[in-house]
């Protein structure tokens, strides 16, 4: 692990122990199975640590999420928006398939429906990945390749949207060409649609 | 509740029964909530004619997902891709907001990622829509305002994938305008690309 950005929340020089312990239990016991507690436990930190920089465990989760070096991935800047919308489509899948990440995200998707302070973990997990993600469409309104009116966040949900439920709703594997030919439908639309 | 349409799967008469019960367990207690004997209590049908039709709660439960009509609702046939596809939009928005069906629906998200066989019951329901959606898509072909080399699945992937992630993990509301906009950026790719 390296050393760990303390990008929106500030934390304790254990930010990162901390963040990894949250997310590990979050993807073994569940989001009932965590609490601070068992994160002191595995972190080895103490939990008046904890309690001094994170209220209670919907806090600390929700900087864990949007902190961690573990869901984080490079904004790509390939030169074209096709280009970065495909690898911004195969890091989505990565995420959702890699040993060391699938289980989190489904743990979050499994947990939030329910639970409405989770609910709004993955909101603003959601809205600070696409604060990340605004430069791809910057970019491409200055290339000239996008309206200037288009908004970016309808765009991630197409292309977010259908990765999502195509792996785990659909229960349909992501191969290179599933990824590819939602890139292009999204950017090109339907063929043969006027 | 009208006369059950046992579609797929056969069963008793009390079908109608069975799976509103089924649904309304499912919803209330979550999947793991969900037993044969709480079906059998809830429905008044014996436990034994339960095990005679389904062998197991998840097959109950597939049937229950599939052949419902609490689930089900009729294909659009507006005379356009765009107006069937707006209707379909609707019709999946209502399925995951209102107050008789939400909770059956995010249930099953909330349960599918951990447990493989409900995964499985997932993915048989999405199959069976999209073959009831698929008319769609050819009387489109038919109409010249569709290639015939498109794949309705990757289409309803992006279509069902922006408004269950819009609502579900972005935490957003699904507005008629926003509908709207998600099926012409399906339908016709984003403005400005070429």
């Amino acid at each position: 692990m390296t050393t760990p950005q303390r990008r929106s929340t500030g934390g304790p020089r254990q930010a990162a122990a901390i963040f990894a312990a949250t997310l590990e239990l979050l993807a073994d016991k569940g989001y009932d199975g965590l609490t601070m507690e068992s994160v002191a436990a595995r972190s080895g930190v103490n939990k008046t640590t904890l309690y001094r920089w994170w209220p209670a465990k919907d806090a600390l989760l929700a900087a864990a999420l949007t902190d961690s070096d573990l869901l984080s991935f490079p904004m790509p800047d390939t030169g074209s928006l096709r280009g970065d919308l495909l690898a911004l489509a195969h890091a989505i899948a990565e995420l959702l398939t890699a040993e060391s990440t699938a289980p989190i995200a489904t743990a979050v998707l499994a947990a939030a429906p329910a639970r409405p302070q989770l609910a709004q973990v993955g909101a603003a997990f959601f809205a600070e990945r696409l604060g990340r993600e605004q430069p791809v469409f910057e970019r491409a309104v200055a290339r000239g390749e996008l309206d200037a009116s288009c908004d970016p966040a309808a765009i991630m949900d197409l292309l977010a949207g259908a990765i999502w439920f195509r792996l785990l709703l659909r229960g349909q594997p992501l191969t290179p060409e599933y990824l590819a030919r939602a890139v292009d439908l999204v950017v090109d639309g339907l063929p043969g649609a006027s």
